[in-house]
């Protein structure tokens, strides 16, 4: 954790401005470390909502145009479209630009979008944990980032200086910065996160195929369990491509402590089943402590 | 669904002071529905707080004389020990009272607690869907019913006036009733409540195994997914023995779905994999509707 140091950026463009792009845009305002921010997005309804309600000054639906002459920018696409929109936007960096993201995925990515900068511009990867199963605007807000987690993930190619812009970034930002390897980023995002995810997605699945119906029985258990299977579907098959192997991985450990939950429900082995459990809630309890 | 009825007992018995015990005292005193309300538990230092918080009149760690002269019992014990505590009641039910249960197994179990029964003694089972990994009785209220489904489960053995108080008495308490056969029930719940508890369990047991101190990092996604695996390990081990059969099918269901992803993964079939996640994310987002 580094110390927070005063960082100003005179124009910052916000590639995206989904629900973490906005945010991000909002918290830069709100701490008052830049002057104008330009938006960059898909959609124009999308990106005038954005700069009706303050949001950004200024909106471009050429994301080359948009990015022109800024200091910092920060990539906010799903992760699928980092490394294209990156590329469409490469010439008109200017040297000294600082460029990061908030992608879920880090890892391989983060060399790929590396290897992409021009010379003299500094890319520095982020991974704010601050996303849920709502995206867009709508939901956007200057605090989203007070006390979540931020990871950063400098490789040896990242310079100090752009490193301690990056924290300091997420630290005026409320957030509770890590440094951490890209590629150690993504072992424990595959457990703590993508796999959650298929898991839940796989929970609904199965309850809409053995019963049509029953989810309207569903109390507060399987209405939490399955939260994040409202997440957007795309952006979730994205995060599972890039990282495959992680999470291919982790599944193989969750199909093995299932499948010993499911020996003593075979084998009627309750003290065994009741074993498995405390192990599972003693562990659940620490983590809200 | 009945219309409301009139109900009025003199006195209630509550077997077990936990959360939801301890509500539906509260729910009963709010509502006027009776006059006196005695408590039994296994500790008396719960019982006590209990009492000093107004939750019950009167309690006794004897069962049997807990229940003399009851109108009403309801059975709030975990469900592993209902039938045992209802043998000890047995004797001292009078004729005419009604009893009830909240647990979240029904099926065999409600023809189990009928054969206890007394002649001239009603049981009609009942499962409101409002617990959560909490409980105790400092997260009791009177309102926690209020627009939760309750299901009730009649059988041929059940009389009319009987299944009417019990529908009267969670409809009073803020619930929406449905009745259902109790082995229907059994098949519902297995897989909106103790399939997801099962997969809670295992997704925290698999981060413990696979990395531990891993969990440190998760978000609300991890949370969300694995809230249910902080619930009684002693409560679930016997709902999954009580509930064994149609656990392992939707057990098999949930895998089937698992493999399917991962199958797609193996194949790098992102089409694949996006329609999967569609398809759940359709259905998930129509719950909350």
């Amino acid at each position: 954790m580094a110390s927070t140091g005063q960082i100003y950026f005179d124009k910052v463009t916000i590639i995206g401005t989904g629900l973490i792009g906005a945010s991000v845009a909002l918290a830069l305002r709100e701490k008052g470390l830049c002057r104008t921010i330009v938006g960059f997005g898909r959609k124009e309804e999308n990106l005038k909502r954005a700069k009706e309600r303050g949001i950004v000054d200024e909106y471009n639906l050429d994301a080359a145009a948009a990015t022109g002459g800024a200091d910092l920018v920060v990539l906010c696409t799903p992760v699928g479209m980092l490394k294209d929109v990156t590329v469409s936007i490469r010439a008109a960096l200017k040297k000294g630009t600082l460029v990061t993201d908030v992608g879920s995925v880090k890892g391989a990515l983060v060399a790929e979008l590396e290897f992409v900068m021009p010379n003299g511009v500094d890319f520095v990867g982020s991974h704010p944990i601050a996303g849920s199963d709502k995206s867009g605007i709508g939901d956007s807000r200057g605090s989203l980032f007070a006390g979540a987690r931020c990871i950063v993930t400098p490789t040896l190619r990242s310079s100090k200086a752009a490193v301690d812009k990056v924290i300091a970034l997420w630290e005026l930002s409320g957030g509770l910065v890590e440094c951490m390897d890209p590629f150690r980023h993504d072992e424990i995002f595959a457990l703590v996160s993508h796999l959650p995810h298929i898991v839940a997605y796989a929970l609904v699945n199965a309850a809409e195929r053995t019963d049509p119906g029953c989810v309207e029985y569903s109390g507060g258990g399987f209405r939490d369990t399955t939260r994040i299977a409202a997440s957007s579907p795309e952006l979730w098959r994205d995060i599972c491509k890039m990282n495959r192997d992680n999470l291919l991985n982790v599944l193989d450990s969750f199909k093995g402590n299932l499948l010993k939950i499911e020996q003593c429900l075979k084998e009627n082995d309750w003290a065994g089943i009741e074993k498995e459990f405390s192990k599972a809630q003693k562990l659940r309890m620490s983590i809200d402590k």
